[in-house]
This record gives C-alpha cells, structure tokens and sequence, in this order.
C-alpha cells in the first residue's frame, strides 16, 4: 500500500517537505493544503515588493500549484483549510468553499506557520491598520502606500518586519514613525550595538518612538487612526502597520491531543515527531531547542522551515535525519547598514544564567590601503571556556561573511582559540591578512589569557571612581575633540615615559580609540605591574552606544 | 638579563612578530633587520598600485621604522642584510652600506621571504623584461608602464601575481599577453572550473596563451623584446613581467647548519623552530605541513605567514602556540569575477593518492527574486566519509562569504552532513533560506548516501557508449539550443510517462541545466529500477568547462 501524507501549509517548511518527500518516495500519495491562495511564495520578500525593489509580483510565487502537480505529482490544494485533527482515526477536516470534508493520513506534517499578533488595542480593527503575512496583505498594503494620499505611516513593533517595512517606506518616501515599545528595537541586538540600527534609520528620515508602548487608535473620520502612546504623545498616521511579533497559527490544535506549548507552539522532539503518532509539525509554529543554550525557544524563520521540513520527510521515508536545534542566525538590511547576528545575546545569556565575556572589535570590510573599506563593529561572546556563544555585526560590506563564519563556528562548536587559527581567503579587495574574525578572536584570547583583559561600558559606568584611573591613550587631539568623562590622558606612545604618573595602587581602566592601541597600553602597564584592563571597542564603541534618538520634541521614555 | 632577539625580514612575517613579541616582553632587546628599503609594506597591494586603483604610494607603507620604534621599542634597520647565521656562536653577519658587523642573539626568527624565480632563458637580462617583489620594483614597473611608448605587455605566468598584473594593466588600457607554459592558469583550481576565469580574462582583451613555454627573448634593439615561446610563436612586447613562481631567499643560509629542504625551504617544527636552538622560521621561506592532507608544502601566503610570525613570537615569550598548518585559502580579483579556493584541489589528491568525490552547484549569490543575484559555480571535494577536503568558487557577489564558510568547516573538520546543517545568515539580499554552502551539502550527502549519485564530466567523456545512454532531462527548447553530443532528450516533466522509452539495462547518465532537475530525474528513475546518475553541475557545468582561449590564429599546445 502506498502511504498517504497530508502537508498542512503550503509556503517554506510545506513546501520543501513535499518536495522531498516525492523524491524519497515516487509512490507516496502527498496531498499539500494551503489555506490561502498561494503556495511557496517568497514569504522574506514581500516588505520589498511593497518598498518596489522587487517590480514583478510573479517573482514573489516560488512555485505553483501546477509546478508542483507536474514535477512532484503533488496534490496541492489551495484554499483548503484544515480546521481539524482527529490524531486517533488519523484524519483531517478540510473547510473547502464553505463545505468540510475529510482525508485520512498515514502521516502528517503541521507546518501552519505563525501570524502576526493583533494585541486587543482600542481602535485596532480600524481599517488603516494593517498587517502583513501573506500575498493578499501585501497586494492591500501596496495598493494603500501606491495612492497619493498616503504621505505618514506608522509602523508598530521593532522587530525584522517592522524594521524591513520602516526602511522600505521611507525609501519610498513616504513619512515614517516607528514605535518600539521596549527601549531599543530589534531583541536579536544587545542594547550596547543596536543604537548603531537606530541612528542609520533616523540619519534616512524614520522617526524613531522607543519605549513607548501604543495605548489606543483613535479614529479620526475619513482619515487615517490617532496613534496613542502611553506617554501620553500622539500623532496622525494615514496608515498603519501592526509589527509587533508574531504567534504560532495553531489553534485549530486545541482539542487534537497535540502537546501545545504555553503560547501555542507545537512541541517537537529533534526528529520533528510530535507526541501524536505519525504527527510532525515543522516552521515557525514549533518549540525547538535553541542550539546554544539547549533551552526550548522558538525561532520564526526560514533557513530553519526549510531544514525542518526536509528533515521531517526524510524520517518519514525512514532516513536517520535529526534536528540538532537553532542557533536564529539572523541578518537585515537597513538602508546601507547591515545587521546580522547569530547564537545567544547577552540578554539571553544573562536570563538564562549563564556566564560569559564580550570582546568587541572594528575593523575595515578590507585592507584599509585598498579603497572602500567600510567600518563594521563585530560583537564576540564566549565564555570562560573560549567556546563561541553569539555574535552581532553591523556596518556595511562584508558584514553577512563574518556572521556566516561566526554562525558556522558555533555549530561545529569552535572556540576563541579557533577564530585566531580560521585561514580565510585573503586578497585586498576582499579581507586584511588579519581578517575581522581572526582579530576578534585574538581580542577574546587575549582576554581569556589574562594578557590584556576586557572591560565592557557596564564595566566603566559602575567603577569605583576612587580606587580606578579611566586612563585615555590616544592623541592629546583625539582626547579634546571628545572623550569619556573623567578620563585621563596619556598618550600611548608616552606612556613608557610617564609611568610614574600614574598612581599603582588603583585599577586602570584603559581605553584608546577601538581597543588596539589600548591593548598595547595594557601589555606595557601590566608588565611594569599595574592592574590594567582595556575598554573593548574603544571610545568608538562608547560613542555608538550613546546614540539616543533625536525625537523632534518628543520625550523618550 | 634581558633576551635580545633579532629578526631577518620585515614584511608580515617579521613585523607581525616583533610587535607581537613586545607585546609579550617589554624587556627584550628586538632588532628587525631588512634588506630592502621599507617595512610592513602591502605586499599583496603593489599591483593596484600599479593599476592605479590605489593612488596613493603613502599607502603601501603600513608601518614606518620611526612608528615601530615610537610604538614598540624595535630597533628597525633597513638596508641592513643579514648574510650570514652562526647558529654556533649565536650571531649574525650583517652587510650596511658596503660594511659589515655582528650581531648576537638570545633567539633568532627568520622571515627571509620568497623571491621571483629567474629562469636561466636567454635573453631574460633585457632591460624590458622585470619582476616584482618589493616597493623598488613597483616603483620601475610603474615608471615603465606610465610611459606613453608602453603599449603592449607580455606577462609570463600565470599565477596569482601574473594574472592580478594582467588584470590591473589592461584595465589601464594596456594590450595585455598572458604566456602560461601549463595547459591551465591558476594551479589552486582544477582544470574543469579554471576556464571560467580564462574567458574572464579574454572577455576583457587579455590575450592568453596556454601550454605554451617561453623559450628565449630576443632583444630588437631600442625596442622592447621579441617573446619567443616553445611553439615557434613569437610577439613583440614593450615590456615583459616575468611571474612564474616564487622561491624561497636562503641562499645565505647554506653554510649555517640551519636545515632547508629540496628547494631550499626552511625546514621547521609545529612551534616554528629549526633545527638549531632558538632558531625560528616564518613566512613564504619555510615549509609547512599542508592542512588537509598532512603532507609537506609551500604556502607563500599573506595571511598564514601573519599567523606564524605572531606563533614564533609566543613560543619565545613562553606561551604554548602551535602551528597547525596552512590549507591553501587564496582568493583572487579578475575583472568583474571573484575566483577562491581553499583546501586541496582534484590534481594535488590524486598526487597523493586520496581518494575523494566531487559536487558542483550553480546557485545564485541571493534569492533569485531579490533584484542583482550573480550566477557562481561552487565546487566541493569531499571523501567517502564526508570531510570536506577542499572547494572553489567561482562568480560575482558573494563567492569570498561561501569560501570563508568552507575555509572554516574544512578548519574544524567539518562533514558534508556539517554543510547541510549550517544555520546561515538569510534574507533576500544577502542569500536564499537554503544558502549555496547548505546546497552544496546537499548535493554531496544525497551522493554518498547512493539516493543520487553524482558524475563528472570525466566519467561522461570516458563512458561506454554500448551500455550508456546520455539523458538531457532538460526542455525541448534547451535541448535544442544546444547539448553534449549523443544525447537523448525526454524532459523531466514528462519522464513518468515515458520511462518505457529507456533500456533497463544501461547505465543513465543524466543532465540538465546546473543538476537540480537531473537529481529529481535520478531520484524518479532509480525508484523505478533504473542506474541513474546525475551528472553535477550539469549542461552549464559542461559548457564552461569547455571554453577554449581564442586566440586569433595562434595555435594553443
């Protein structure tokens, strides 16, 4: 007998499962329901079809149904919606064009995805505020912003959506406000580097609102809703859009029997099984094991959909294929800034009690004596082991190479030690003899080792101020156009000279201009018996972390 | 008593390690000795500032004598030559301005570096035919190449100098010869891929000539020389660059006991240590264990020589580092293309004798919807067990980021499984949810596990033709605009329905465009019974491989 899978989802993990199911399996009959009108289609591209990068809407659509009939012999059926699992018959009720119907299965794989989350604000249903999941949101969004009258949007919601339609918008040249209820935008960035995201939004026209959560819409007849913030600040938006996370789409689950995690995740093991028989569920709606941490997370995103559901077909064709887990490698354009980051942040790190030091780095894109180097600032965190946890780049070229080496050290489990051994490709249009992971590398071993210690900027706010020196070595020019309060200024080629001027019983704390001339200080200071340390990153990383939103007037709270 | 250590050669190697060294010990006493004029220049620079793509000289010098002094305490001194070590006595012979004196030494690191190997040719003293090494040299080619009356440029080699000094001088408007007496460029790449750089090179006015010696150089008086090459060809030039290789500058070692090998590389322990106490060796002069396949080897290379300079420093002050070998990671700008390549190619494992597979994928650089995706060709070589031995890419945007990944899991000796698993870096500019590394994987693990095992272009050529059918699974249209010959067309969408059409029993060696559809037919067909193989890289992979030079008559040996 031939067995019969039921796809329920039809867009990335779906659709890469059905696709590899009929390549394990020619004689499979594989039914793939969709409940919208399209399947596969370019779920990362649709803030760019609206922000018109991408021109032709037929790019968006992947594949078709027709495709996938031809190729795979699939039996896709969009429009079909599965609004019931009956684990124990092992059937699925289909609500097809008002009517249900029923398929039974040998085995089924959930992939419902995750939907934006619609939080019960006053004044929400209002019909300019929009979200954005799928083809049709998209083709409604794109025909608001198309017509004149729309000139302010306010995005709600920090997040790669809110952000990606932010940058979108106002390269469009629309007005655009973006309210972020926590303090900074984008959680995947620690609070120290993600002020480098908020400056290049605000330096490109987007207003930036942060901690400052919506309260409620008003509605202003015949016009585009009030936004209300809890500040008490309001303004006139002509079109809102809703980004503020997302859920996992699940609650047709309820009474299946499928295990559910407390915000709706379908629970998994690491052969994507759920604990219902012949059951798997894959993408964005799934609890997964965070590959750093080992704790449950979820991690709404495509690479892992795409892995997921090739995996679950694998083991239902009877291959030995396993999840190990994700690490959420993450990367966004911000006009002419990329940001990207993999693994654990300190934030994460800290809730989840597990120690770990920081070094911070930043280098050119390339050799500087070849032109259009651009700067980048590269986070490392490792623990006192040296094994890599996470890392976070921003700047311009040559930022999505770094995160990609750094996200596949991670996962072949690398540490510090391995960064400075890394031999990647060097010629000068494309890297420095020295890359920017290797220096990186070389900054944590040098911490690790004791040679020259790392501080952090928490480290230099909470100082004792009686028992430390904040001792400055750049040139006495860079110390006036502008350095850290309280600081001292000895510049590094003096320094030998002027050691009698420093006090030894008190700690130094040494920073120069991004932490290399500093480290040379602290070699010279700690052999001559000083206890020194080195600000990481620098003065320049105490700068770019001070960014704090201009707001026009508006308070920040 | 404070060690005084001396150093012989300050470009990276040396410099790397003489800083690094005072890093670790403020005390010591650190002589740099160079021969030439300058330190820490941008070796790997000098063509484009020849090409003029970096203007500035200023920008070569990375580091002064005055700064290393100012900064580190190095008692720099160029146009000082050591011509002689007593590894007995502990001292150096050094020659300064016709004089010589002694220097001794608690410890000694060598970095003579790799000089322009000068074939005995007849003819090779004309004035017009020069090399390039260092700044001196740089500064007579460029002063040549800025003459008006210098219109036609040979270059003899076809390495990475020649082919970057072809690039830079044709992009100056020169009228550029490439000689090369090997039937290929580029020795990293395979025979199969190195093509693609050769039509680069043709496609913007690079005349080449392939396997074709140069035999001698005729001197046509007050004219540059006549290029007279093994064919009977011969052209004239108004300059020559003679770029055939590198060899290792220790002639002045010969009589100081310290251990050279064949080609008279310094021959040096894990830590970088000759066979004589407190002798180390670094850089483009000594000889190295080759990463991926443990055998002994030369890598004249930027990047490790940095790496070692900083290791030999260490070992001296102490610290446990250790060498652990260099794999080869090069990289190279020709024109519009990137071409890189890391680990061992097919030629140097069949030399050794390992035996390994091959994978060959045509992904885009980002997701295909996203406007400006550039086509790359990613070639994987990995063994029976999965380990990746080596890679070359070849393409546009992105082609440094996938070498780098590969770099990395080849450093930590990472598996094809490890390929497929790789959490990277997505979002529609930057890659696509299953990135060409994650592919590649793919590729090389539905191989291994026989669900689709891939051919090369070798096996297609030296097929039986009696038990083989040659199957193009592309569309009638393809087909017909061209395939390899004796192929039977049946495109993959209607392969189902006429599988009756193919013999049982014979071999089916399928292709289609770039692999993907001949992997679906291959997986159809061996459901079905069939010996089905998929011939990677596919229709496009054939095409490229099968460029030819043109060369307007001349014939190619």
């Amino acid at each position: 007998m031939n067995k019969k899978v039921i796809i329920v989802g039809g867009v990335a993990g779906g659709a890469s499962a059905a696709a590899r199911l009929r390549r394990l399996d020619e004689e499979a009959e594989i039914i793939l329901l969709e409940r919208g009108e399209h399947i596969s289609f370019a779920n990362c591209g649709l803030p760019y079809y609206i922000g018109g990068t991408i021109q032709d809407r037929s790019k968006l659509l992947v594949q078709t149904p027709e495709m996938m009939d031809r190729r795979f012999r699939i039996d896709v059926r969009v429009q079909n919606e599965a609004i019931q699992i009956n684990t124990k018959d092992k059937t699925v009720t289909i609500q097809h064009n008002g009517d249900t119907y029923e398929e039974n299965y040998d085995a089924l794989i959930l992939s419902p995805g995750a939907k934006p989350i619609s939080p019960s604000i006053e004044g929400i249903d209002h019909s300019k505020i929009l979200s954005l999941r799928n083809i049709s949101d998209t083709d409604h969004i794109k025909s608001m912003v198309d017509m004149d009258a729309v000139r302010e949007v306010t995005v709600i919601g920090g997040g790669f959506i809110g952000v990606e339609m932010a940058e979108v918008l106002a390269e469009r040249g629309l007005k655009v406000t973006l309210v972020e209820s926590a303090p900074h935008i984008l959680a995947p960035f620690d609070d120290d580097v993600v002020p480098i995201v908020e400056k290049e939004l605000q330096d490109h026209g987007v207003r930036l609102i942060l901690g400052d959560p919506v309260m409620k819409f008003n509605d202003v007849s015949g016009n585009g809703p009030e936004v209300i913030l809890q500040s008490g600040h309001s303004h006139h938006a002509d079109l809102v859009i809703m980004a503020i996370g997302v859920m996992p789409d699940t609650a047709f689950l309820k009474d299946s029997g499928i295990e559910l995690g407390p915000k709706g995740h379908i629970i998994v093991n690491e052969y994507l099984q759920t604990n219902c028989e012949d059951v798997y569920a894959v993408g964005d709606a799934i609890e997964i094991s965070n590959f750093v941490t080992g704790q449950k997370t979820a991690v709404p995103l495509a690479g892992p959909a795409n892995k997921q559901g090739r995996i679950a077909a694998d083991h239902i064709a009877g291959l030995p294929s396993k999840y190990e887990g994700a690490q959420g490698t993450s990367i966004l354009k911000v006009f002419g800034l990329t940001a990207a980051s993999t693994g654990s942040n300190e934030r994460t790190l800290r809730r989840s009690g597990i120690p770990y030091r920081t070094a911070l780095v930043h280098p050119g894109s390339h050799a500087g004596y070849y032109p259009g180097a651009e700067p980048m600032t590269l986070k490392l965190i490792y623990d006192k082991q040296g094994r890599v946890l996470g890392a976070q780049a921003l700047g311009g070229a040559g930022v999505d190479k770094r995160m990609d080496v750094l996200a596949t050290v991670i996962r072949l489990k690398g540490t510090v030690q391995d960064l400075t051994e890394l031999e990647l490709a060097y010629a000068p249009p494309y890297s420095s003899a020295k890359d920017p992971v290797n220096m990186a590398g070389f900054v944590a071993q040098n911490d690790l080792n004791g040679m020259s210690p790392t501080i952090t900027l928490e480290d230099i706010k909470e100082r004792n101020k009686e028992n430390t020196i904040l001792l400055d070595v750049r040139t006495r020019q860079e110390f006036e156009q502008g350095h850290i309060p309280d600081a001292v200024n000895i510049p590094l080629d003096e320094l030998r000279d002027r050691l009698d001027q420093l006090d030894s019983s008190k700690k130094l704390l040494v920073y120069c201009q991004v932490g290399l001339r500093g480290y040379t200080a602290v070699r010279i200071l700690r052999q001559k018996g000083f206890n020194a340390v080195n600000l990481t990153g620098g003065y320049k990383y105490y700068k770019s972390a001070s960014f704090t939103p201009d707001q026009d007037g508006i308070i920040i709270y």
